[in-house]
């Protein structure tokens, strides 16, 4: 079978001076890249989304640091830049360990802020993408273990592909591994309030050539119920040391759903997204968006204005309904501190 | 506490003679009656939701039966009407039901066709309103045993109120019962893709007072699991022998979170909706609608253009997950055969 193309970060250039994002929200109908120059408007993009997906935030917020101290090569500029992207979205594990690492570079090359933050911030978009490569080997091999003979069919939530991340992503690069190996079909789930999956998965799944069909969120429990799907794989934002996980919101009603089923639950992300620091998924804080994502979609107005909403952007899955998590070092199924402390 | 404001029938008129309906797919935009005059606008009608919730196109369909036999008092009428208005939507029980019942009462009356067809049907709707009144109050009666005192939120899915019914409905007219008795927050979900919770629910909360927020429905899981409700409540479009239960696509996930989170899931509807014929949900016929109503939301297109899509318009949530299942005749709790068999 020919191998699935790859769309190695088709959402992020650098080269090695400018950093230009493809603005996600956009998406599918208009391919438009903005550019970034520092820490303000790259905050910005992440916390409206025109970037987005774990690892990516993490690449872009390192290279909107280095931009900043290039710009302004002081330790003050450095530290404020680096609260400022920290802040922009509080659930992601990348986020921070991203901009940690940049702040950690620059202040070891007091002489040269800017060259060292900008060779970290290089280092971490080359380890993702190797991480990325890495990581979908080693979810396609655990899946492989348990699938049976012939074309398959996994459903996926939000989007985890090489919009998310460099490389071919986190867990549709999981997905696309797997359909280099066998036929894969995809069933997508739209990801309300902003449509990650219907606007995003979808258009790299129809890049990649992998059959898909696109589903409510609200389907998906019911269809893993009649069989439709043989494994259910999706991306991760953090993680705690027992192994919960938190995701885009939906992902818990979906592993709940695979569970009752029989059907493996996947997470999949880099090692960067496990906070070891926290002891169980009830210590992540889950951000609460505005209201209008829910009252809207499109810019087409759904409710009666003004209505009251709750928009958690994340939820928690209990460790024990994920049945395999992978990182870059391999894949801990089941899943318990030891075998998460092993990928971390 | 003053008794929560009723909403008979706002969405059904017939003066004797005439039928008018609300057109649901403009709520909450625009409110706009249309008259229908027969067996095949009606069934248009009901196909393309504009009579929608079980109980309500029961009513509806009764009333379109006998409009049509009005004009034309032959049994091939009769027949014709039927089989047209019965295939309208293949899931909910009631359709057929009440097409079946209006058939019954009219061929008893070979001398008076229309006549005994238009009264079949004012006694459908004339039951299905004491029904509502009955249910609601056995649904209240039996959460007010298990909650706790004080305060309490309760979640719902897509429209189960008086939009859906006579009366003031199904699971809507259980969570509006529990309002007379105490202060209640309800938490709707939107319901994708045509988001009857979005549109109908919130317009009917709106108006009787009862404090609610919106939300996605891949955000009920998580909320669920994080203590945000007290009870889940719904209606049902088809229930078995053996208490498995067809509601609207989505119903099944928030059964399997309330079940994990410990709160009890309540689904509420006329007894007409059970099918003793049906030994368990296995055998119900679950409509898949057209993809179009998925790749768009208000008009507006949310995913790449002619992207294949899954569409169920319903799910099965096992009886296992149900902690009541409630009728004009009483509360099932534990929901068995012979529990399902004494309320139906």
């Amino acid at each position: 079978m020919a191998t699935t193309p790859r769309l190695d970060s088709p959402a992020l250039r650098w080269d090695g001076r400018a950093l230009q994002v493809l603005d996600q929200t956009l998406l599918p109908a208009r391919e438009t890249w903005i550019e970034l120059s520092g820490a303000a408007d790259t905050a910005d993009a992440i916390r409206r989304l025109a970037v987005r997906g774990a690892p990516l935030i993490g690449i872009a917020a390192a290279y909107g640091l280095a931009l900043e101290v290039a710009r302004m090569p002081t330790v003050e500029a450095l530290e404020r830049g680096a609260a400022r992207l920290a802040g922009a979205r509080p659930t992601a594990r990348n986020l921070a360990w991203a901009v940690e690492r940049v702040v950690a570079a620059a202040l070891a090359a007091p002489d040269d802020l800017a060259g060292a933050a900008r060779a970290a911030a290089e280092a971490i978009q080359r380890e993702d993408e190797a991480a990325s490569a890495a990581l979908a080997r080693h979810g396609a091999g655990a899946l492989e273990a348990v699938l049976p003979p012939g074309p398959v069919t996994v459903m996926t939530h939000c989007n985890s592909g090489a919009l998310a991340a460099s490389g071919r992503g986190t867990g549709l690069g999981v997905i696309a591994a797997l359909a280099d190996r066998r036929e894969v079909r995809v069933l997508a789930c739209e990801a309300r309030p902003l449509l990650q999956g219907a606007r995003l998965t979808v258009w790299e799944l129809g890049r990649l050539g992998i059959e898909h069909q696109l589903l409510v969120d609200a389907a998906a429990p019911g269809l893993l119920r009649t069989g439709a799907a043989h494994a259910v794989v999706t991306g991760f934002d953090r993680v705690a040391a027992n192994g919960d996980v938190a995701n885009k919101v939906g992902t818990y009603g979906l592993a709940l759903a695979a569970g009752a089923a029989g059907v493996p639950f996947v997470a999949a992300g880099p090692s960067s997204s496990i906070d070891l620091r926290l002891p169980s998924g009830d210590g992540i804080e889950i951000e609460e968006r505005d209201a209008d994502e829910v009252r809207a979609a499109a810019g087409a107005l759904l409710t009666v204005e003004g209505t009251p909403c709750r928009n958690p952007a994340f939820d928690v899955t209990p460790a024990e309904l994920v049945w395999a998590l992978v990182t870059e070092h391999g894949a801990a199924s089941p899943v318990t501190a030891d075998s998460v402390a092993r990928v971390a």
